[in-house]
């Protein structure tokens, strides 16, 4: 089906690149919390174009409405919907290439998919814009979950090859100036999840987090602790060692990622995604004329990042606590 | 809540390792069609243990006695439920390990999650035997993609580090001799899927086969396509092109790995599956003894495989095939 | 958790009496299919409050927003989220009775499970003002059942204990001048159903009609062809002899409500749902204050309806289109 | 899809009326409680057919089988499944009536939904033989819900239109010895239910008890409290006033049955199922031959009870342990 997810936490986003609206709706907010909406804004900022000449130029100010779920800025149990206005929708910029599509894109897809009749306008619920939602979602979980004393964190560990940020910023460039993108890594830390988290095979840690962050576009790796590095090491090099710290049983390394069976093991959660560059380049491709059925060439016009990782950082945060979150709802049911 | 998963397809996976038996509960395959047991209890032989010197030594013939579903050896549309006893189970040789958690495995988790009433012998619900009934499930659903013209393959990409067959034995030689263990890589190959299976979002076939991969345990990373290899390539190296072939729209590359937008393309369909050596080693390893709260030493009993991923090939492949067999009955409800 | 529901069709409900808004996201709606926004309009119109005496007062517009979904009024196979603003909006009437819960209300229920927190103004999300987006998801529906042949259409069967349009209006007549309520029975009838829709045990069509509209307020009784009355039948006469008609197999009598064993018969689906008299009267009424918890007389102010089976017919139909459409998406996947 | 629900406590139900077991899959009890397996025994041997001359002579003994789930009679957090052998099994009972389904039963609409294919023998996963495992779950589920304070109790309200126990089995004497059935209906209490549990509109109490109580063969309807009498009532009858009682506020009436808006006020909850007479009879009845596609008269054979009320009473009250446990367990999570 694909807006939608979560057990206890339900999450549903919708919209489209180019629609009114873009939002989502979240099922199973405990009532009596009070969302900051002052730094729902601030997050949601990381994440908006038209932050500087390394982004795309596309103007949202993406001020979260709420709709519902909310009284006087408390969840109230009732669903908490939040719309975020598509102001600065331009469809026509896409009629050029409604037949076109662009390689490493969605557009080929959804047409086989949903056929004429797709939303072909800047990728339409395939856009990135739809991380704006999930970083509106996730904002509020990482307010919740900052009340259970669990913080998250992601960074760029990696762009274009490089990892250091100077380096980093110098790969973007070069590929801006070049009219082409580059990819990177972004790794995220989360800090003070409780051990027993989790649940076994299906529901494990790593599949609800893969299961989210999958859900970003342009993600085509997630792995957790030493992830493939550990498919290298011994099993006397991987295994974690358990210890007693404070009288609390720690692990003395941390290759698992804080997670085995599924379960947190109450130390940090880490895990990394792999983000292709950015699709939208501005050299010429070679694709196909979907309705003459014949080769075709284009260049992407519109606004676009040369490199989505910077932007993609809140959205990796967002997409490991709404995973979090609900895995520590679920969690609750389980003990009287 | 971990143990069932799927869309249209639903699976329900249950059993320990030392309970009577271990099973799947199959909900949604169409009436009608054929079981092949004589190929499923093949297919079941290659995950199965005690086949030589490199596995563990557990004898299970893993016999599928189908207790619902069939009618005939034919599907008849009610769930299908299928069972492998477990013959060899020796609870016993995991009662002094009891409060003494093994470095990477479920079992401190599970003490955290589960408390006293775990079942902790060979690591209860969250054992490897558990990929015995997700085989039978795949199994099947392999014969069913089979009928539609798709087929699943899997192997191993790398073993210790080599990538090479014999290299790749003499490493699990080498670690076994020593006591220890290696991890490895599985990469599995998806041909024929129709252009168009999958969803946006949280079910694209990317977020359907990593939620089902990460259910195999030691699994601990899913790339597709380029993976993480692809945040090193700029856009214009990693996007592929589309072209005409014999009348139909393909890709000149495939660094995709056949998704785009979480949708088949209708190219192979690539993964790779990170697994970490196997926990349980000879090797003497730090633990702590949770019920007297002090450091303890253990050295893991018990019948192991110095390296998981030789076995692990076929339930890659049971669940790739579990994932897009879904996806594909999903899909078909979208058309008229 | 409650606001969604559905297998292959999943609609979530969002909004609160005195929100901003009220709405629904439906997933699931193949693309291409026009929305005929003139005719949903009319549609709920039948539901909306403010169009006679013997209704409710508040003035709604109800003129339905659509954010996403939608390209040039035609599905585009992402979901789609329909909006109806709440104009007539005026929490302030609720204030006085905010910890005196109304008898026949969830305003004791929501406090117990939601605590202070809960919004209170108009019954929150337990209104009846939420099945103005159930008629929006729902009349959309109804559309959709259409261009399959199928046909959704509800009557008042019984109003304060009368089956005759004139009495029945009487009825209600005389409980507005008492300042009192009266409840009623709405019959259901589904035409050109096919016959196969629907699963065994949980999901027949008893079943996924039922638990759509019990979501109705108000509602306490659900029952399928005879219903109540088959039980005091023989089996003799309460089995629906099969005969030939132009070649098709149908039943000679219906008794069973077109359903056999979860199942559609092709004959016409038939249920009735009883609605319990609108609990909110004028006549002083007995109750507890929950802060001071001591007795407390209240007398409901606000603006009500004598009786809401009128205005409840669509909302009947629209949980039926919702449940039988949803199982016509499900039922397409098992055909190959 | 039809054989599993929950949203906590998640039961999948599988087997056929010949297969070889029946038998059900529960996950999501909590680790560490005991199975009194005697209780749960004697409570499905309430159920079983075999057990007098006014019921079924078929010979189960419905012997549980755990097959997971438990260690030393304890869950363990892991899915717990029960089988129960179909022992008395005979499929070529049914041979001769395969192409001519019986009136009233589920044959007609399995021919249709699932073809050739379909297990025709004793109505296949059809079968009451299903309200086997459901017990089975219910019956644990009941233990557990007395462990929380919660009582379930059922009983027949109406049999064959008569309300005295002398004069119900009187009735149905009658029947039998006429060769046909009669219906009847149960009435259900759960005493101890605690205020809040449930959910808005569609994951109320009503529509999870109702959407469970019609996976029972035969339910034609369902009311909560007053039900279709309350239809009838004004709303200053109806209204449950509130008061308090030893410091806590409870309704001076029940009408609602212990539910308003979808959640439990801490009254007994009550319902009641109109359970339809049961179609087979042993008179001569008028059916379709699918295969000649001709009229066919037909006289069912096999082994049936000419009132199913008795032994469906357990399963009324298995089917309402199901849904409010895991409304029980839903409500936790919502507690910090």
């Amino acid at each position: 089906m694909g807006s939608s997810c979560g057990e206890n936490l339900r999450l549903t986003i919708f919209g489209q690149s180019h629609s009114s609206a873009v939002g989502a709706t979240v099922e199973g907010i405990p009532a009596g919390e009070r969302i900051d909406v002052e730094r729902l804004r601030a997050f949601l900022t990381r994440r908006a174009p038209g932050q500087g000449e390394l982004c795309s130029p596309r103007q949202e100010t993406d001020e979260p409405e709420f709709l519902s779920g909310l009284r006087d800025g408390v969840t109230c149990g009732a669903p908490l919907t939040v719309i975020l206005r598509n102001r600065d929708a331009r469809p026509e910029d896409y009629d050029s290439i409604k037949n076109i599509p662009r390689p490493g894109h969605a557009d080929y897809t959804a047409w086989v998919k949903y056929g004429a009749a797709r939303d072909y306008a800047g990728g339409g619920h395939f856009s990135g814009r739809l991380t704006a939602p999930l970083c509106a979602a996730g904002g509020i979980c990482i307010q919740l979950l900052e009340r259970e004393g669990v913080t998250v964190r992601a960074h760029a560990a990696e762009i274009g090859g490089e990892t250091e940020p100077e380096a980093m910023e110098a790969a973007i460039r070069r590929a801006k100036a070049e009219g082409d993108s580059v990819g990177g890594v972004v790794e995220c830390e989360l800090r003070g999840v409780p051990a027993g988290l989790g649940d076994p095979i299906f529901d494990g840690l790593e599949n609800r987090i893969a299961r989210i962050v999958f859900g970003i576009p342009a993600v085509k790796g997630v792995e957790f602790g030493a992830g493939f590095a550990s498919a290298r090491l011994r099993g006397s090099e991987n295994n974690d060692p358990f210890k007693l710290e404070d009288g609390r049983v720690v692990t003395a390394t941390n290759r698992c990622g804080g997670i085995l069976g599924g379960i947190s093991t109450g130390m940090p959660i880490v895990f990394r995604a792999a983000f292709k560059p950015t699709p939208s380049i501005a050299l010429e491709q070679e694709s196909v004329d979907l309705e003459a059925m014949r080769p075709a060439k284009l260049r992407v016009g519109g606004r676009h990042d040369p490199c989505i990782v910077p932007r993609a950082i809140p959205a990796v945060e967002a997409a490991a606590a709404i995973a979090v979150y609900d895995a520590l709802l679920s969690h609750r049911k389980e003990r009287l």
